[in-house]
């Protein structure tokens, strides 16, 4: 029987820096125009909804080729599949079920983005939103900074409390509810916006100088989660994932700003290492969008370790 | 965790005249415009090849959704997955993995065209191949009409034998293996060819009035294991797929020919009782070719089974 891995075999912080540099790895092949990454593929069922794949994977030596599905569907479960191929050996190696691996994955994008965006001495985090993605967000910063405080602020008391005792509890550092965004970010050397709303709940206003900022949540014209302000205040503007953010129904954020075509590919910082922040004062700014084929590949390295 | 079934769980005649019930259900569900099946979608690997979605489903009352994946690599394992989902519920209903339920839809098909096309006095059955298809074919007619004798040629002598062998005992008829095309098809009702032959092996001397033909194997210009001669002795020739037959990159066998324009949808002799043969003396031809969205039909009653 094919191989096969579920929610519950996907914690831990081994998970999260695995797939870390498993992201590291897929930045580079993307630069070297090995990742195979097609626009996503939409199939509509009427009124219910529509399942939507992204197909992807890697060529060269060790080939990899599969998807992720998901559905839109109304009261949809987020039952998602994940499935990878060795396409030189013409062998199914296994599925992966479940959400947390689309999380993990957006997380370890983050980690990728703080990495080599945020400084290098940064200690201190602020959250603002309190659900998955800010889970997997703040599990990535923790892997690949020095974290000493992290401050969580959401709009609900009893979300964030549960937050703050959760995150401490995995991640082995303080973790402070706060009844503000302002009191989450002062003084934040890292500040991850993971909400999902449509309005503008973080302000440049809100940043420290030498900030880095990762936002997960909404980013389109008709709807974001951070102000226009952040974008003009950010020193360097970078996505994962440039063609998706011209490839959305309805327009990125930046579309049509001065913005837009300064944003910078994650993978040129990955690659390049003279390409980093030039100064301890520039605030920066990653928009998460999510690369395709990043799935297959760490499903891949998951179903190798188990 | 999500329910799954594998080729294993896929065995016996119940499946086979259950999968028959399916297909019925789903020509005529075809005709009203409920089954939702867009043309297949490839996404290439460079030189390894190419993994195909049909996705796929049925809309009213009880909708499914869910498409079937399969690999075209090189050294390939034939690892089919096959998903459902219930799209008003917005849950994953379970997983078909392996290849035995794409073998069982297309002889489920096959029963159908059986069913709606051959006399139904026929009691004998020529069967041209001894592969997968072949199995599921006869399958299907055993299970739609009473057969009493089977007689089966294939190009290799061991293969043919074991064929005879093993469905004697699993669908508890006597099955023959001759040492030629003609001695199969003398006197048989039905003819099943189901070879992986690019020349013809079936011409229209072969067939007795009365027969009907089910071609599962190539039927493009490039190459097609039954003569044009057939379906010029055909006075009826149908096909569960039509719009497929003219979406192949390679042209079908009978593109441009007169016989083009008188291809009958299979799913009209299943919902217009009317529509049948008209003498028993009239030759019949059924082209299968692979109506999209059954697969996830199927799925969807084998998973409800089990």
């Amino acid at each position: 029987m094919v191989k096969l891995l579920g929610d519950s075999d996907l914690t831990g912080q081994d998970v999260m820096a695995r797939a870390i540099d498993v992201m590291e790895l897929a930045f580079r092949a993307r630069l070297d125009n090995k990742i195979v990454s097609p626009p996503r593929h939409h199939v509509s069922f009427g009124e219910h909804g529509d399942l939507v794949f992204t197909v992807g994977g890697i060529l060269g030596e060790a080939p990899l080729a599969g998807f992720r599905v998901y559905d839109t569907f109304q009261n949809s479960k987020q039952s998602q599949i994940v499935a990878v191929w060795s396409p030189d050996k013409g062998r199914l190696k296994g599925l992966v079920l479940g959400e947390r691996l689309g999380a993990i994955r957006t997380g370890a994008i983050g980690g990728v983005a703080i990495r080599h965006l945020s400084s290098e001495n940064a200690r201190s985090v602020a959250v603002i939103g309190s659900g998955v993605q800010a889970r997997t967000q703040l599990a990535a910063a923790v892997a690949v900074r020095t974290i000493s405080s992290v401050r969580v602020y959401s709009r609900d008391l009893v979300n964030r409390k549960a937050f703050a005792q959760e995150m401490q509890r995995d991640l082995n550092v303080e973790v402070t509810p706060v009844e503000s965004v302002a009191k989450a970010t002062t003084d934040a050397d890292i500040v991850i916006c993971a909400t999902s709303s449509r309005s503008p709940k973080l302000h440049a206003a809100d940043l420290t100088p030498g900030a880095h900022v990762n936002t997960v949540g909404p980013k389109l014209v008709e709807g974001h989660e951070i102000g226009f302000d952040v974008a003009d205040t950010a020193k360097i503007i970078a996505t994962d994932a440039p063609e998706q953010t011209r490839a959305y129904a309805s327009p990125f954020f930046l579309a049509g700003t001065r913005h837009e075509n300064r944003m910078v590919d994650l993978a040129e910082f990955v690659s390049i290492p003279s390409r980093t922040r030039s100064s301890s004062q520039d605030i920066t700014l990653f928009c998460s969008v999510g690369l395709a084929g990043t799935e297959v590949l760490l499903a891949s390295v998951l179903l190798d370790a188990f």
